[in-house]
């Protein structure tokens, strides 16, 4: 049973225990620096599908399947999936899993999805409530773009502190059984909006909700940066990036020599265009669940904190003028229990 | 700690209560049949907000306002929210529950989330995660309208197979300790998918899933109807209601007798013109947590199913010639534990 630690913190007590993972993705993030840590990469991005949301539906069912062959699991041995995504009623979720036929939880918190997934599966395996759990997420660069920007077609300008949605899927298992990676924690956050309303500056947006869990964290558990490896943001890209070591700087705390951001790591932001960094679920989703997983599995990352950041608005609520809530929840990993 | 019990359902152990409800509706619903159990009727759908998804936000703030003050209990009090709505990235949720400052899990469940947020709440608060938590939903007929039909002022007209969305929110707060009415047993849904494809007839899409679940739930326990008060279905309105009873009936189980559904409770519909009854999120949500959750309180209803169902498709899918998938969610609650 997970012990509560401060007021926002929960300990797993049990090990659950990360026993498979994969990350499927497309073509740019193919010719990024992480290509090699990929489970499968499509140089097309429909996947051979009529259209892009059937794509980014394949993904989640490929990386659900992969990570449960790499397991050594069949669908009916899994008790509850948790599963979201970007698009409007979470659509690439609940098409692409409607053949599992695995019991289904739909969760929406926009790019915190994959922290999300990870900690309510980790909670629901560490109590008892399930014996094996899987935690998936995606995004695609065409059906973002679309839905939330302009049609492709358009070509239109990107400001300078817009990010490139990764198109890409990551998913992971967590079972009461294994020999890690091992959840050790869980901070899920509240909602922080301090009225960013530039829906071209996710970034900022999200920075405030991602110090303040980080800070709760820390303060829960009497902790400091320097005690972990890694701290792992999820696509606050280089402009969320710096605003939260500025915020978090304020409260005296320094992440920067501990911090990492998913977004900045999937692209090379010189040779490939993406401006401010990666973004989109699928960006925290496919590093977590490949490049970085790998190196808490061999050890040469002990213990981490991966932390996924949400942007919690609609094309709606942007377009009737409101500001950007943001939300982050963090899941620390242990490579031994 | 919950119990598994057969394949799908969970038993909780420590009587999880649901110490505090509200349900806040408007106009329309204000001039139903349950009208009087209503904590707050509001007569302008716009609840004096400048458009209607303020209004749908406001409607779940003060569903969570009001379930805590009659609870006497402050938002502090609250370990984690388990909040959705059928808008695009759920903004019903975010916006209205983002001054609240309480750790915030979006769910999405479509109309099934009503029992989604609350089966949550009640294994978190069962297994010890969490000390005490908030479900809530809600779903607003202009803001409905807007996003997955017709613009209002073209005044289109509905086929005898729709539904009307409900205006209203339902919130209920899950504690570890309480004199009831206590969460007994859960199941979560699988997706079911037999190829409907009419968006205006989400009863018949929403039927068979209904019908899967409720069957696990009665195999996995080896109970029967007719050990239960009620059987109460979200919003499968009379079309789904009669097919559910159809499929359930070729498995040998009659539930006629004791099935209500939330869609044909909260209109009148010779009078109200809603066709094949209400629907949305805030139907089985404002439903359950008034004139139901009443009964159980007094002991008219001693042992209860509630079971929302879900429609998990988009404007996109739909638009992509998609059918539509299906999923519910069961909860039984018992006025004593």
């Amino acid at each position: 049973m997970a012990k509560r630690v401060g007021r926002y913190t929960l300990r797993m007590e049990n090990k659950p225990s990360i026993v498979g993972y994969a990350a499927i993705c497309g073509k740019k993030e193919g010719q990024g620096p992480l290509s090699q840590f990929f489970d499968k990469i499509y140089e097309d991005t429909t996947l051979g599908e009529s259209s892009w949301e059937k794509a980014e539906s394949r993904l989640q069912t490929e990386a659900v399947t992969t990570a449960l062959r790499k397991a050594r699991l069949q669908a009916d041995g899994v008790d509850y999936i948790f599963a979201g995504d970007l698009l409007n009623q979470c659509i690439s979720s609940t098409f692409g899993l409607r053949s599992l036929d695995i019991p289904f939880l739909g969760q929406y918190g926009a790019c915190s999805t994959m922290a999300q997934t990870l900690a309510l599966s980790s909670i629901f395996v560490d109590s008892g409530a399930a014996r094996r759990c899987v935690a998936v997420t995606s995004s695609h660069f065409c059906t973002a773009e679309r839905q939330f920007r302009f049609p492709l077609e358009y070509g239109g300008q990107r400001t300078p502190t817009a990010q490139w949605t990764v198109t890409g899927s990551g998913a992971a298992v967590v079972d009461q059984e294994g020999t890690g990676p091992y959840v050790q924690a869980v901070t899920i956050g509240r909602i922080v909006d301090l009225g960013i309303k530039d829906a071209a500056n996710m970034g900022a947006a999200m920075a405030p909700a991602a110090a303040t869990t980080l800070l709760d964290f820390f303060h829960d558990t009497g902790t400091k940066p320097e005690d972990y490896d890694l701290i792992l943001t999820g696509d606050l890209g280089q402009i969320g990036s710096d605003l939260l070591y500025d915020l978090t700087q304020r409260e005296g705390v320094s992440i920067g020599s501990k911090h990492k951001d998913c977004g900045l790591l999937i692209f090379d932001r010189q040779s490939q265009d993406v401006h401010a960094g990666g973004s989109g679920c699928g960006c925290a989703g496919s590093v977590l669940c490949s490049y970085i997983l790998n190196q808490v599995r061999e050890g040469t990352l002990k213990n981490i904190l991966f932390m996924a950041t949400g942007a919690l608005m609609s094309t709606t609520s942007s377009q009737q003028g409101e500001s950007i809530p943001g939300v982050a929840h963090l899941v620390q990993i242990k490579s031994r229990g």
